[in-house]
């Protein structure tokens, strides 16, 4: 017995040396790649790398706990483009072909006779009203597990009318670098979304690293029910929360339970994200995408109708957010750029 | 630059070798300590840690990669103790105390009147109404901080009734070393319970290492308000979500986005968490901890009127899940027993 103590207890400080000496050595065997080469040497990089290093130096004044390194970043328009429509819109227009046939009434009603006749246009003009009921008519009435892969069948089979790109290939590349490099420096990365949660889930780990668990965003009510003995989850045509404006510090209070450390938005319905997260004690950190890239993406601000970017503009100004200009702060847009 | 690129090469060699060897070594280093010594070497600990073996061997065919290792736990009754009530109903009565002053209309009006005479059995002889009518006079009409602080100072100055020690004290050992078992085993622990996800949150991280994003429950709604330019989440007089029941899988998949591969309850509450666990394709593990030490803890179950474990006793009989007898498989019960 006492050999075997002395033994763990050689092998213990075996154990402690080695780790030294990896301490040591393994610190000097990289060079320091950058982890943000989509990203110009400008104001906008040098704010973000600064504020990672101040919160993450173990002693700094400003310095973080890990638990508490929360940020969050909006989806539409932030880490995936958003022109000329939401994407979440494309789906749903995809939707109505799809289920067209289990509706022969659509042909005569509105939005879906004109979405079947080609005319998204007029279908839109019903405004709020006709795009509710167009998203709740394919978003709902289904199980959870089959709305995920009708997402997923959409993803595999279309493509961005205007870049014919997959529309997961239209994420913005400085972003995902940077919710590598924040998660690196021990931030834990959250999506906080007027999108869909059950939308957004199917594609976000795999394409931003995000897991399903840390997607906040709009919902609809779901039922839990056994068919045929086997419990599932209906989703229903009724709205249960929409994750916008004021909602996204509600539901980044009802999902997260911290407030971020870091918020990055593109948009006025982000105001109140940043808003909340500026008002924070200690260190806090909010970017705007600003759309400046009329030739790589798009350019829009203030008067847009998708991405409005006003009262925003004039808030960041004030309270001396960072805003990224697209076009000079980002060396590439997206990853598919030659 | 050769010489560098050498030296990195170098190092990069020494790096991986003195990872090698400390694997070797390091491995050894330490005689494996029991985990669960709070729990006896019967049945229920034997099924938890052989289950926990297969899903997280590389290769074998029920390996769960780490993403996937979603473990949810009721709370009341299944963390921490629930009698001779919800703890969460003596805040409320606490809180009816503190904001009496304010409330001089509650000497006459029920449940409020009783409460106060100190008889709460007629103040909760009202039924569901009385009830909900004190849980949201006491629980709402603050901001979220300002409810945080109030959940605080309750557990800072009050203690259980019959066994004078402090709520958080309440909880289950056994329980508290299987959330650290499966985290360990990389697994993500989640609270799934009744309970209010806001009355949690300021003490589940420190009690049960479950940080506020991993705590599932009921909910108010809130709003978004500006006061005097400070941005703040106002808990309001409406209910938002109730998570018990068939509410359970729905929190879950609004919350987690992925289904369970561990789920813990106590009582017939839990039954469809249970359900919508073992659905799932893969291995999936079940367990209920059933109330059986009258000495120690309390003993209850068919016919309690709080944490009713009738259908669910039926449904793990039938379906081969984990029961634990409190009384044999658990050789202490609180951390305060001697």
């Amino acid at each position: 017995m006492k050999k075997i103590l002395f033994s763990h207890s050689l092998n213990a400080l075996l154990c402690a040396v080695a780790l030294l000496l990896l301490g040591a050595v393994c610190a000097t065997a990289q060079p320091a790649a950058d982890p943000l080469p989509a990203w110009n040497d400008g104001p906008a990089k040098q704010a973000i790398v600064a504020f990672v290093a101040k919160v993450t130096k173990p002693g700094s004044p400003d310095f973080v706990p890990v638990p508490e390194r929360i940020a969050t970043f909006d989806n539409d328009g932030t880490l995936w483009a958003e022109q000329p429509m939401y994407f979440q819109l494309f789906y749903a227009l995809h939707r109505v072909g799809v289920l067209a046939p289990s509706h022969p009434e659509w042909k005569d009603k509105e939005p879906f006779a004109s979405i079947l006749k080609g005319d998204v246009k007029a279908a839109l003009a019903g405004g709020e009203h006709a795009l509710g009921e167009l998203m709740l008519a394919t978003h709902t009435g289904m199980t959870s597990e089959e709305f995920e892969a009708s997402v997923k069948d959409w993803l595999a089979t279309t493509k961005h009318p205007l870049t014919k790109q997959p529309f997961t290939a239209m994420v913005y590349q400085p972003m995902v670098e940077l919710l590598a490099y924040l998660r690196t420096n021990g931030f834990k990365t959250f999506i906080v979304s007027g999108g869909g949660i059950e939308f957004m889930r199917p594609w976000t780990e795999k394409v931003y690293g995000i897991p399903p668990e840390q997607v906040v965003g709009s919902s609809v009510k779901t039922k839990f029910e056994l068919r045929a003995g086997q419990p599932v989850l209906v989703r229903l045509p009724e709205v249960n929360f929409i994750d916008d404006g004021a909602g996204k510090p509600v539901g980044i209070n009802q999902r997260i339970g911290r407030r971020p450390v870091m918020a990055f938005g593109n948009s006025d319905g982000d105001l109140q994200m940043l808003q909340y997260t500026a008002a924070g004690s200690g260190p806090r950190f909010c970017l705007y995408v600003h759309h400046t890239d009329a030739v790589r993406e798009w350019a829009y601000d203030r008067k847009s109708a998708i991405g409005q970017l006003d009262k925003g503009l004039d808030a960041a100004a004030a309270k001396g957010w960072t805003v990224v200009s697209m076009k000079d702060d980002w060396n590439k847009i997206f990853a598919f750029e030659k």
